[in-house]
């Protein structure tokens, strides 16, 4: 197996990559420029040294706490509580929310051999204990397991003072009442508002 | 910019993968296997020092000649002419063809500025000038370029003693008549085979 190969592989390992796409990518970066081949590798390498979970609310960060947590002029009463790291970034990038958030690192899978325990939960329960929390957002995935998660959450933490609430689930904007499925409108019917 | 940050940017200036893709990809590497890392990120350091264009036919290679050009076992009187070299692999793995390559390198597009002299046609020339070749097999792709770019050899190969041939086109196998496009419909009739 020679480089090109060798190259081809590893992206083809890569998620939503196939066999094809890594080949035209490899082609790609043997006429690329050698300055960002150079750069791209050295990002590569130093990623997992520079990038680590903060130790706070568990997303990917250069400097812990993250620069969520430390910010002071965010809303501290409110915890978003996500599933990945990845929807920090999503949740952000909407500018919707100011305040500050809990990575869990999964959902509950019992397939999967997922339980709460295997979930950075009990971080979430000591973050609400030391006080201050006035609202946890549940941002879970409107799934079986996501639900099951949310579900979960807002049992440990029926002991506290803070109001749980779960973001809203229906028929997405733009959208179209004849193509969403049963349980979205159904959804969408229990979780109608006043206007 | 965080590391995180800076290699999505530099996924996403890959071919075919977009914003969101690159970002999945990114937060994969973060727990993907810290060796897997490190060996792709040498990959991709040592890629355009290892791999060059071979000498004589012009695909990517990592020894000059390329193992196809310097195995005698190959039938070493055909030459199939193809645009890019990955061409050359995409032929290859089908497991139809015994002769050499000759890769032009592009086809003749003079919208984008890309005429005769661009490509490796002078080369080819020369290989064919050298004698022992008895057909040039143009694999160019069946677009209004590749069309054009094998006429374009043909007629410089006109005064050689050499076959010069094209590869059928037609509706491909397992092709439906009622979606073949008239063109190609067209060709599938002038170039009909006796059975």
């Amino acid at each position: 197996m020679n480089a090109l190969e060798e190259i081809t592989d590893s992206f083809a390992r890569l998620p939503g990559i196939g066999k094809k796409s890594a080949g035209r990518i490899a082609n790609y970066l043997l006429m690329a420029d050698p300055q960002f081949l150079q750069r791209f590798a050295v990002q590569m390498a130093d990623l997992q040294k520079k990038i680590r979970p903060c130790s706070v609310c568990g997303s990917w960060t250069e400097n812990d706490p993250c620069p969520i947590c430390s910010d002071l002029s965010r809303d501290r009463s409110v915890i978003c509580v996500v599933e990945q790291p990845q929807d920090v970034s999503t949740i952000e990038n909407s500018h919707e929310f100011n305040g500050l958030f809990h990575v869990l690192g999964g959902v509950i899978s019992p397939l999967d051999g997922i339980g709460p325990d295997q979930l950075r939960i009990q971080s979430l329960v000591d973050r609400v204990s030391a006080g201050g929390i006035k609202e946890v957002i549940l941002a879970t995935n409107p799934t079986v397991e996501g639900d099951t998660t949310a579900l979960y959450v807002q049992h440990v933490l029926r002991e506290s003072s803070c109001t749980v609430t779960r973001l809203a689930s229906g028929i997405p904007v733009g959208g179209d009442l004849g193509y969403a499925d049963k349980l979205t409108l159904a959804r969408s019917f229990r979780g109608r508002t006043k206007i």
